[in-house]
């Protein structure tokens, strides 16, 4: 097959471009990009390449197009859905790769979320809890809920790099629904892990927090069937 | 701006069915793909859509073109090479937040790493050390073999979510290179702390290595300025 490469064509230089000012104007992410017809100007460019270029970041997931709103910087930027391809790793082994990432992470992140929280994020952790509760009374899917939960745990850190990082693992959880929801008691030992982990990050108490998310990790791991490393439990 | 989807042209059809087929048949990562003439008999194209399918797997870093050889399965398929999207994080944070995400989780992987490594791992790693004393004894740029020998700690762990995870967030050592390089003593410093990481993992003394990780990354940061979080050396 040839390699040759053809020369850029003018919608991929302009998505350059774009990729360029929002980068160099440290454009906040969730905000409105400039109007099209700015765009135009700014560039040199028609309408049609304008769009073209703009298509190429949404494909990106640098840009969300809201029809009749304009164009916003995605909340974040260039994360896509499946970053690392884990869709090409092995599927078998998967689950248990992804529990066991998370027992490696987990803890240290929760140790940090403890001495970083913010009065907000308590009431966005304890807001998920009650809806994961209702969910569940309700015979409905709460892994949603259980995800957003772990994920505001990261976002307490304040750090960008484990922000972006942990929605990628967190995807165990949905996909460990299927294997979790039928084991007896399961949510019950979550729902209880869940609330001593709130309760430590609450108390700004580093070393419980660290223990709640440990014993919460090896809790769904024991109920998923996936083996715990002693090497991570010591 | 309008949010009217096309029907998919021909070539994305046939795109997905060739990424259907890399998973479908578990294809080995760096194995080769079937000749252009099988893939146009498959799926009932021309040479010119099995080409520009195939391009589109090369965009998404799913597969290598190499001219004259053929199409290979990348060996981290569909790992993107700044999956993260961290090239629109606040860059002036960017390089704490990467090693603090390294202190994060390095000592953890080191700790599975020494449980589960093999001799040829250990060699892998002794290689590279040796590399790097001798790119630094001849002044060139050591940090891609830095980076090499902590992805082999990560490959040690045999756990494809980590393998995939920690290459993004090992940018920080090239990208720290320009801070740390004029500290003196920092790749003595650095040099000795592969050491003890490196002999422990031999030892598969898991406790060792993790010590030997969590100072390493303390010593980087500190040479590199970057506070350390108690909450992660406790």
């Amino acid at each position: 097959m040839e390699t040759v490469r053809k020369p850029r064509k003018l919608p991929e230089q302009i998505a350059d471009k774009l990729r360029e000012m929002i980068i160099q104007e440290e454009m906040k992410t969730g905000s409105k990009l400039p109007a099209e017809a700015e765009l135009m100007a700014r560039f040199g460019v028609s309408r049609s390449t304008v769009r073209e270029a703009v298509k190429i970041l949404q494909t990106e997931h640098i840009v969300d197009i809201r029809q009749g709103q304009g164009t916003f910087l995605c909340a974040m930027p260039g994360l896509a859905d499946d970053p690392l391809g884990l869709r090409f790793a092995d599927q078998e082994e998967l689950i248990a790769q992804l529990l066991e990432t998370r027992l490696l992470i987990e803890p240290s992140v929760a140790a940090l979320a403890a001495k970083r929280r913010t009065d907000k994020h308590l009431q966005d952790m304890k807001h998920l809890l009650d809806k994961m509760d209702s969910a569940y009374l309700h015979g409905e899917n709460y892994t949603p809920y259980d995800a957003e939960f772990h994920s505001v745990i990261a976002k307490c850190t304040g750090n960008d790099v484990i922000m972006r990082l942990l929605p990628t693992i967190h995807e165990s959880i949905s996909a460990g629904y299927q294997h979790t929801r039928r084991v007896e008691g399961s949510y019950q030992r979550a729902s209880q892990c869940h609330l001593e982990l709130y309760r430590a990050i609450m108390d700004r108490d580093s070393d419980r927090a660290r223990l709640a998310a440990q014993r919460h990790m090896v809790q769904t791991m024991n109920d998923s069937g996936v083996e715990v490393p002693g090497a991570l439990t010591r």
